[in-house]
Formats: C-alpha cells, sequence, structure tokens
C-alpha cells in the first residue's frame, strides 16, 4: 500500500477481524508494499531484516554440522521437471514460463524454479560417485516462483525466499535421520527464537510433497484456529536418484541409488510470527529473532540545556548496549510529539523501550516498558545490562508460553462427526480426531468442512491406539490433526 | 563440467592459454559446474563461499553507511521498463521474458530482472515524500538474469548474483558524494581484500549505464592485459525521479525531484580474483576473502601410534587457529598420498598450508607451506599464531604488490596511432593515450583494435593536460586508458 495513503486512524482490532488486521499492521509497520507484480511483495527493510536474523541462525546451524551452500540457476529446462511424474504433476499449475530470450524465442521453455530438485539432482548424478562421496550435504538460500491464485504477503506470494536443503545418503535410515535433523532445526528456530510452539508431525500421503517418500512438517496454530504450515522436510528416498540415475559405488564396489532428503523454510515463517504474537498495538517480534531488539526513545525537553543532556544519555546508553550486543536503535527526533514515537515502536514490535527524559538523567534512572505487555518501570543506570538482559529474556519467554497456550487453547479431541463440523463451520480450531488412513475419508471430510489432516504429531507414531474413524467410523490407529489450512 | 570427465593431467599452463587454464581452473578447484540451461553456471561450495565472504564485508559498510537492505520482485512488467528510453534500449537484447503462468498466457509480459531501478523507482514515488525522507539508501542482494550471447563462467553468465543499490537524495552534490562513496568501496573490498590493484575512473558517454548522467567504473587489468569492468557506481541525475515521477517536499514546502544513484558489484569478482591470481598449480585465495584460510594436511605415517598422534596434534592445532578466529580446514583423508593432497589444496588456492607428521610432533613444531611462492619454513609450535598472522599478512600483501606489478607493467603510455594498432593486435596492454571526447573517434578506434575507452581515471578528471588526440589530432583535454574488454 501506498504510504501516503495509510490512514491515520486506528489499527481494526485482531481479535475483530484478524485477515484486515494483518493486512494493516504489515502496511502500517513498513513490513511489506504490494508490487507491479499480481501477488509477488516487495519487502522492506523492516521484513527483510527479520528474515537476515533467521538466516543467521539456521545458516550456522547448516553450517555446523557439515552442509554447504551452493547456487543453482534459477530457471529450470521444462524436460527436467517431467522425469518425476508426480514432481511434475504437483508443480505444474503453478508454473511461470520462459518462452523469449536474447530477442528470440526458445526452443525448450524455461520455468522459474518452484523448488529445485530436478535442476539440483541432474547435477547429483555427475558429482557423486563412491561412497566417500556421501553424505552429500548441500543448501541454498534463493528465491522462489510459484504462481498461486489467492496470495496474501509473507503467507502466500508468487515469489518468496527460502533455504532449499538437498542431500544424499548410502543408506535409508541415514536418509530419514537427515530428515528427522532438519525438522529438528526448524522446530528449534520456531521455538527458541521465533518464540512460537509449533505441531510437529508427518503429512498423509495426499498431503506430502510431490515426489517425496514422506513429508514432515512444522504446523502453527494461528490465533483464529487456522493452520499455517510453517517448514516441511521430505524423505524422497530413491525416488529422484532412480530417475536422475544418481549412482554410488559401495565399499564392494557394486552401484547403488542414494537415498535423499530435501527441506525447506521460506519467507512465510514472517507471516506466522505476525499472526501469533501481534496485538491491537501492531507487530511484537520476539528479542532473540528482532533486528532492533531495544529502541530508546528521548522524551522531549522546553529547557534545550535539558535536550542536550537527554541526548548524550541516551547516546551513552546505546553505546553500552551496543558493546553488550545488544541490537539497538535510537529515536531522538523532535518532529514528532512522545506519544506518536510510542505507538510508532509499537506498531513495529521492538521488544524493549526505554524512555529518557531530563528526570532520567537527572536521578541517573531509565524508564524500561516491555511491548509484550506494556509494563512500565524505572530501574537505575547501573543496572541497564542486568535488567535489559533479564527484561528481554523474560518477553521471549513470556510470548512462548502465550503461543504455547494458544497452541493448547486452540486444539480440541472430538470424537463425533457432527460436532467435527460444528466446529468448522463456527470459530475454527485444531481438531484431533481418530482417522483410518482412507484417502476417501480424507477427501470426504475435506469436502465437507474444509478441514484437511495436517499432521499425525511425531511423539504418536510409533504408538498404536484403538479408535474409530471419525468419518467411517472403521478401525483407525492413530489421531490426527485436521484444521483448515491458511 | 563432469566431475567424472575431468581429466587426471595437469593444468594447462596460465602464461600459455589463460583462456583454456581459466576454464580448467574453474571446474578443477571445483568452483563452477556448467548447468542444463545456456550460459547459467552452478556456483558450488568453494566459490560460493568466496561470494559470502565478499556479501559479509560489503554489506557490513553498507549497514555502517545507513544503507538497508530490501527485497523486489525478480519479475518486471515490460511496461515499467519502457518508462526510461535508453534504459529500455540499453537492456532490451539480453531480457528473458515471461510470457505464461499458472497456465495462462499473461497479458502484459514480465522481464526477468536485468537491473532493478526501473521496478525499484516505481516504489520511491511511493514512499518519499519529505526532504526529511532524504536520503533515501537501500540494496538488495538478488539473482540477475541477462542473455548473453557469449558466456565465461563468473565474467559474463545469463544469470549472476550481485548487489545492487539505491538511492535518492536532495542535491545534485549529495548524489554524486553518494556515487563515488560507493565506489570507494569498491576499491577498498579489491585493494584490501581481493588484494587487486585496478583503476577507478569515470566511463565515457557511450560506455555508461542506460540511462545514467555519469558511470564511474572499476577496471582490473587481467594478466593478459585485457580489462574487466568490475564494479560500477552510477550518478543517475534526475533522470529517472522525473520519469517516476518521484518527488520530495522541501524545507519551503516547494515539490523536487530527488537526485539518485546505482551502484553494483557481482559474482564477476570471483573471475577476476581467479585471473590476476592464479598461477599454473590453480587458484590462489587471498587470506583476507578465503573462506579457508589455512589448510591442516597430515603427513602419512607407517607406525598407527604416530597417526594416532599426528591426529590428535593436528586438531589441537586446527582448534587453537579457530579460537583465534582464523578459517581452517583439516585434511587428515589417508585415501589419498601426500603428494595428491598437496596437489588439491594448492589447485583450491588456499593460502596457507600445515604440514604435521611425526617429526613435527616429536619436535613440537610446525612445517608452513605459502601457496603465493611455495616457501616451506618449519617453525616451533609455540609459535603458532604468531607465524599464521605474519605469513597470512605477507601472503596477502605479496598479492596485492604482484598484482600491482601487473597493473603497471601491462598499462603503456602511447600517443601515436600505429603504435597502438600494433599493441591492439599483438599481445595486449592498457594504453593511455589523449582522446578528445569524440564519440566517432572512439567508434573508429574501437572498430579498427577492439580497443574501447575503458575509464578516464579519477584523480585526472580536474587536471587538464594539453595534448593532441591519438585517432584524430585534434586538442585533448585528458589521457583515457583504452583496452580489449573480457
Amino acid at each position: 500500500m501506498n504510504d501516503k495513503k495509510i490512514k491515520k486512524k486506528n489499527l481494526v482490532k485482531k481479535s475483530q477481524n484478524i485477515s484486515k488486521w494483518y493486512n494493516e499492521v504489515v502496511s502500517r509497520a513498513k513490513l511489506v508494499d504490494q508490487s507491479e507484480v499480481k501477488g509477488a511483495m516487495i519487502m522492506r527493510a523492516n521484513s527483510f531484516e527479520i528474515w537476515e536474523q533467521i538466516k543467521k541462525v539456521l545458516d550456522g546451524w547448516f553450517k555446523d554440522y557439515g552442509v554447504r551452500n551452493y547456487y543453482f540457476p534459477m530457471l529450470i529446462p521444462h524436460y527436467l521437471l517431467e522425469k518425476e511424474k508426480e514432481h511434475l504433476k504437483g508443480f505444474s499449475p503453478e508454473l511461470a514460463v520462459v518462452t523469449h530470450a536474447g530477442g528470440k524465442d526458445l526452443k525448450e521453455p524455461y520455468v522459474l524454479r518452484p523448488t529445485s530438485e530436478t535442476i539440483i539432482y541432474k547435477t547429483f548424478a555427475d558429482w557423486i560417485e563412491s561412497y566417500r562421496d556421501l553424505p552429500f550435504l548441500i543448501n541454498q538460500w534463493c528465491n522462489i516462483v510459484r504462481w498461486e491464485k489467492r496470495t496474501y504477503p509473507f503467507l502466500r506470494t508468487s515469489e518468496f525466499l527460502w533455504q532449499e536443503g538437498h542431500t544424499a545418503h548410502k543408506t535409508k535410515e541415514q536418509a530419514k535421520n537427515m530428515t528427522l535433523r532438519a525438522l529438528k532445526w526448524y522446530e528449534k528456530i520456531y521455538k527458541d527464537y521465533l518464540a512460537i510452539s509449533s505441531y510437529v508431525g508427518i503429512k498423509s500421503e495426499q498431503e506430502k510433497f510431490a515426489g517425496a517418500k514422506k513429508t514432515y512438517s512444522i504446523e502453527i496454530v494461528v490465533p483464529n484456529g487456522k493452520a499455517l504450515q510453517a517448514a516441511t522436510s521430505h524423505n524422497l528416498g530413491d525416488n529422484f536418484s532412480k530417475v536422475f540415475n544418481i549412482n554410488f559405488l559401495d565399499k564392494k564396489g557394486k552401484k547403488n541409488h542414494p537415498f535423499q532428503t530435501s527441506w525447506g523454510l521460506s519467507t512465510r515463517s514472517i507471516g506466522g510470527l505476525i499472526l501469533v504474537h501481534g496485538d491491537d498495538a501492531g507487530l511484537i517480534i520476539p528479542p532473540k529473532i528482532a533486528p532492533n531488539q531495544v529502541v530508546i526513545i528521548t522524551v522531549p525537553c522546553k529547557d534545550k540545556k535539558d535536550q542536550e543532556r537527554v541526548e548524550k544519555y541516551s547516546k551513552e546508553i546505546m553505546a553500552e548496549l551496543e558493546k553488550n550486543n545488544f541490537r539497538v536503535i535510537l529515536d531522538s527526533d523532535n518532529n514528532h510529539g512522545f506519544g506518536f514515537k510510542i505507538n510508532n515502536w509499537e506498531l513495529k514490535g521492538i521488544p524493549l523501550r526505554l524512555e529518557i527524559g531530563a528526570n532520567e538523567v537527572k536521578n541517573k534512572k531509565l524508564t524500561l516498558a516491555r511491548r509484550d505487555n506494556f509494563k512500565k518501570q524505572e530501574v537505575e543506570r547501573d543496572q541497564l545490562i542486568n535488567e535489559v538482559t533479564s527484561k528481554l529474556e523474560m518477553i521471549q519467554n513470556n510470548l512462548l508460553k502465550k503461543s504455547q497456550d494458544i497452541r493448547n487453547n486452540m486444539t480440541i479431541e472430538v470424537d463425533d462427526y457432527e460436532e467435527f463440523k460444528k466446529i468448522a463451520q463456527g470459530s475454527k480450531k485444531f481438531i484431533r480426531a481418530f482417522w483410518c488412513g482412507n484417502k476417501k475419508c480424507e477427501n470426504n471430510i475435506k469436502h465437507e468442512t474444509k478441514f484437511s489432516t495436517r499432521v499425525l504429531e511425531i511423539d504418536q507414531l510409533d504408538k498404536k491406539e484403538k479408535g474409530k474413524c471419525i468419518y467411517c467410523g472403521r478401525k483407525a490407529d492413530h489421531k490426527w490433526l485436521f484444521a483448515q489450512s491458511y
């Protein structure tokens, strides 16, 4: 949205209309802007810097594990995509196609990568020769194009940014472990950094990635009860290594197909963060992922000398915080009123605010205001680092706690299909219910309620319960999570 | 190239055939691989990690200066490109075009960004309102598509990675300063990190960026005497702010067009690094930009106990180096002979090698081998950090010195056009010669010799000399640098 057109009136309340609230917050907090390209957003610095934080954390973990970064072309010849039939079928409707380049019509069209399995695995066949080359662990950070009909900023856009890990292993077991390893990273970054409690589990056969043996997923419970698939990790088995003719010689000199995995997390994660943590005042960014953890706001003074003292004091405090590795921003702008400044930084979700005026300078104090609960407290100047450290920790923990509460409160066990339908029609929730595993029941439920299977939770995989399918009443071993997808 | 097909024979000599040498080095050192896409390369970890180092350094400087990272869509509607006529004309022949998406023909085609001025400045018009919004300083790290006819890995590829800075300023003067500020960053990263001495100057009217008022450029002298344009910084004046209707209100409330700049450095920089520093043994990466600055190689031992001691000692040394922030890799592979291992790490250009065998362990010593001059030296174990620090510094300085020598030795002052033509036909050099500034002379010289104007050096801009144009003999104020472009 054009900044000039953003109305100065209050935000709509999140609880009243979360969709409208979301669209207003992403514009007003200057996270995104609409572009001239259908369904593609412009990521402004305020959101791109969150992505940089996410990237830094994940990239560090990947590298520590021995995953190396590569970069593959974004154009994929259509014939490569045709090699794995399921994969092609899954992505065909969403492709954007280059038919013309350098002033000429192309003989063979290129598609903009909707994911890079095909172009990467074509090359794996050249690179992998022997068991010594395995495991082969790579990743790339890149842009992806999927031509979606309905789009929302971050959640579903025709272009987005992500990382995609691609690996090859000697054994099935190792591939499975890698799939789960990636899933753990995703669960951890959501829990420990984005302060989001998720459901982690396995997708149904129908909902899995086109071309995978098994797909695992992180599912976020949005406060309106809907589900956001927030990252996925695929055990590809030897599906792709067969069609792309990837082979390795084992110790005995025998040729084998390696077992593969792929896994990705995208800028959609920022949408999850906004939806889960935001409130009626705007965005709330968890301290561990916040590009700016602390904003120092100067209180305007009538006396010019006071003003100078306030600014000097603020800069000293900023320097001390930065020295201690906090990410800090200083707002000493006097063109706007104090109230406007507070609203502005609350809107943008900076977790901790330090207010500094003439009184604070005189008494060697600071006023701290938490973004998560709006509580203000005056503290001693010499307690700066201790207080900021502990407040940021408290905010981080409190946000996670709130997210856990949302998750738990928005999940309900149901064993009656009439009740299931009522929830689907009314205010939505995650429903945990027995399902027999039959595709027909899954399809009928989706058709009748818009609720799809989200996951079978990972800690339930090895347990068998005795139950009856909520739809057909036949024997069911597991309770699955159902919800309406974002 | 398929790894399996790379012949085990020696590299061609750089001095014999630099083009062939280059292609062999980029394959053998596993920097790139060919892809299924015409002219697009796959960046393997060994080159992508160099790009990550470059990115880290530049990104830090940009951020310290107040430039913030954004991300804009990679698709640009064709009508946006049409707004600035010169810009369109310049990029038209190289465009790749999406005509089909989501199963439908598009009404309006999208081009893959050949650069992002148009899509970014369309939005600047929405974001910039008042003088308080200026300077507006943004950057993006992204992929770029230009459909080139002749391609070389890194130097000219149909897709490449770069950063593009885009700024808007209140005054002409401020825009000029920003253009020069970016140019300084580029000169500095080449000199202080990539150890490459360049020519820095202004492009001729014909060679400037399509849509710019002035283009400044960093030109690298390749050892074969050819020129590599290694980064550019454009003073756009108000060319784009006029056509995209970008306005700001000044303090008096008057509407003005801001003055703009754009500047970029790409993965081509890696090509420059390879060409300038490589030798007959392969790549040489300057320590300050090397993803791995030190490789520790274990010498195979006959005695198993010795082998264990060697490995333990090597790991201790690696840990100590890492603790001191060196980037280190350990090669304790015993499947390959010691000679093979040495050749392999020389090929990959790791600046410093530590050899550790039973003798080193027994005598508490280390053997250090410099990649730049192959000199070996035994040093005391307790001098590890001092020795590695000083050796890496010496290597960095030596590489820069060599690059300065190449630059100076490959540049010649010429005042006679017959001599100019001889150099152009024979072994190439950079030629410094008077030129009157007339487009016709420039075109004729290019047509007759393939030599184009590279730059008028920046320290010559304000000096006026008395000379005669090397082509037409008319009055000329400046000596320009001419060379054959890569």
